[in-house]
């Protein structure tokens, strides 16, 4: 049990700092040293040590120079969005999806693969991403060598350096070793992760957690958890299992989950225990579609929509419930902001908001209430896409050198001449 | 709602990079300058500066060379405990504690004052803080300048900021000037925290989070919370309200919580909730002292000691609740340990732990509960004290600047010669 306590090295410090530095970029360009030294926090010689790094990566570009009141002019970089490509993968129970983006994070292609029931062995699933990458990258009309790698969303437990995941629940996978039989099939660097730290990540880059250095991405679908983000950055745990929220007691003695424990969050809160909240009040209910959560909780948002009494009530039910783990969210992380995200918020939307709103504000301490707010996931495509294209995007930094950066992406913009 | 962003300054990351190196050598001394940045993974040129900042502010000191191999032999460094002293403050509901320490974290003076009921207003308090840290300033025989500040734990919700006590649910208070009272009457410089985070921090600098990046401290007393530690450092949120773990839902609808909601961890597993237990399984139990919290619980614990079923039932109770609670921290946070701390904690010891541990083993997933130790505290003395004192060191550094910094040391040092 436990293990030997990790220490940052100056390594992992200066990929921190580069990616940090190159997140700014991305958020606001073009911009001057100065203005990212203040945004950082980091000392104006360290960011250029770093902005002449990224420059030499061919990841950034100077884009001219502005005045300064009474000093020299001050230069601009901004992100060069040809300088390399990232793919995201939303690996989840039911579909592949894959999305290529630029260095700007803009979206150039997508491709999506169902997987069906049945499908559930490694090899099957590791077809299907293989064949979305190839198709994003082949419809994006970039040369391979120009992707800087692959970010993977996993759905369960997933060791980050080893690759293996360790526990999938859907697929009843143990220990596969998932990243050595994608690179089996796709050349680019992978990098595995959860779908929770994609959503928290993709949160924190382009949603409602910008600029947030405390923030709960609450994600709410077939199964249910939360995405930490702590002093900016996202907390992984020091086994990458953080953010299992689904599995906190919230009615002892309650429901069965399927974890093994009973009257988990999760038990009421994710799609099929809205489907069992829905069986409570009304166990001949329309609305119901067993075997299908999907048509269920569209059925349900529909009925809210149309002012059902059974539908309008079995929301209030399942607002209490995420609204009660929310409030413990809010008491004991003290976040600035706390966001639904995941198909079942989306399916249901304001009106989901709105009920969890009202139960947290009965719910929770005073003070972390006034300082949190609760608001939808802003981000109009898949989260955990854009998430895992960051996962890679960090990963190409960790791994860069200057010489061999600059090289590789010398080499792919030959590639790519007209 | 909602905060703007707070953005880590350069002078932020001065300060943590100066107390993380101290923190460093006061944990293991002597310590060459390349041993210190191997242990924080800053580099040496900035080690060498932090090394030189703290030996002009005459906190550490020259204490010979090393040999090296091959190399030049190595200058060592280790604190000076007489470069000067901290006071720790653990005010409680019903008592003042303080604790003078020298800069090794030795302590060299100890006080106490009990807070009577009918004691709760504000002067009656800082009456009580102000005797006690006088106490000890001349018990330890320190000169009074040679005192770097005071750390001062207050049971309640904290702005350190501001120094105000937004609220102290045991006295009552709503928004008291807390900092500013004190500072009329005591003449160093204070900062104020809340007794979750001072026990955290001790245990990380002392205890069983040395050398963790994520832990979680769980303090059983009167009121139940947690002091999280998250990559390596203590998490207080966006209003310093981090760690309210008390009033998470653990039985949703359950007993009443003084905080208003129902179910809480705290109504079931803080001391007043013990005494409900005990009620339910014997309501006329001669180990029932209405009205004495300490007494009943430590009737309990010899009852235990004992083999008396009654008690042994309570405990088994009172541990599944505090089980089922730290299962969800587990899950949440994925920490490498959790310390049980707090007075209810100390009085029970290994039997609780014992049930405690059976109790998070039914309970929390298989992953994050393979990584996580479950400990009591191996601090034997206050540890609020301990903690307050180290938000005093850490303050100093904050303020401290080179040249000031010297001047007051040599000018402490000067009223002290013989
Ligand atoms: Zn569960
Ligand atoms: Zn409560």
């Amino acid at each position: 049990m436990g293990a030997p306590p990790v220490k940052r090295t100056s390594r992992d410090i200066r990929t921190a700092n580069r990616y940090e530095v190159l997140r700014q970029i991305i958020a606001e360009s073009p911009a001057s040293r100065q203005e990212l030294a203040a945004a950082t926090g980091l000392s104006l010689a360290t960011v250029a040590t770093l902005v002449g790094e990224l420059l030499g990566l061919g990841m950034i570009t100077e884009v001219g120079f502005e005045e300064s009141a009474g000093g020299r002019p001050r230069g601009l970089v901004t992100v060069d969005a040809a300088g390399g490509a990232l793919i995201g993968v939303d690996l989840a129970e039911t579909y592949v999806r894959a999305e290529l983006f630029d260095l700007a994070l803009n979206v150039l292609a997508r491709a999506e693969e169902e997987v069906r029931p049945g499908e559930s062995r490694p090899e099957r699933v590791v077809h299907h991403v293989a064949s979305a990458v190839g198709s994003v990258v082949e419809r994006a009309g970039v040369a391979s060598a120009r992707v800087l790698g692959a970010g993977v969303s996993v759905p369960g437990q997933v060791d980050r350096a080893t690759g293996v995941c360790a526990y999938a629940p859907s697929w009843d996978w143990h220990d596969v070793p998932l990243r050595d039989l994608l690179a089996e099939r796709i050349s680019h660097p992978l990098y595995l992760d959860n779908p929770l730290r994609a959503c928290a990540v993709a949160e924190l880059w382009c949603g409602a957690a910008r600029g947030c250095g405390d923030a709960v991405v609450v994600n709410l679908g077939t199964g249910v958890g939360a995405g930490l983000v702590l002093g900016g950055g996202v907390h992984r745990g020091v086994s990458d299992s953080a953010g299992e929220w689904g599995h906190t007691t919230l009615v002892l003695d309650g429901r069965p989950c399927h974890c093994g424990a009973r009257g988990c969050v999760e038990a009421y809160t994710g799609a099929p225990g809205i489907m069992l909240n829905l069986r409570e009040v009304s166990p001949d209910s329309p609305m119901l579609r067993p075997g299908d959560q999907t048509a269920t909780v569209d059925a349900l948002a529909r009925g809210v929509a149309a002012g059902d009494p059974v539908a309008v009530r079995v929301l209030e039910d399942t607002a209490r419930y995420v609204g009660a783990g929310i409030s413990g969210l809010v008491n004991l992380f003290n976040p600035e902001v706390v966001v639904l995200s995941g198909w079942v918020a989306a399916a249901f939307g304001e009106p989901l908001l709105d009920a969890v709103r009202g139960a947290v504000g009965r719910h929770a301490l005073r003070r972390p209430l006034a300082a949190a707010r609760i608001v939808l996931s802003p981000i109009p495509t898949d989260p955990v896409c854009l998430g895992a294209a960051t996962f890679a995007l960090e990963g190409a930094l960790r791994t860069a050198r200057k010489g061999s950066g600059t090289r590789a992406v010398s080499r792919a913009r030959g590639t790519d001449a007209p």
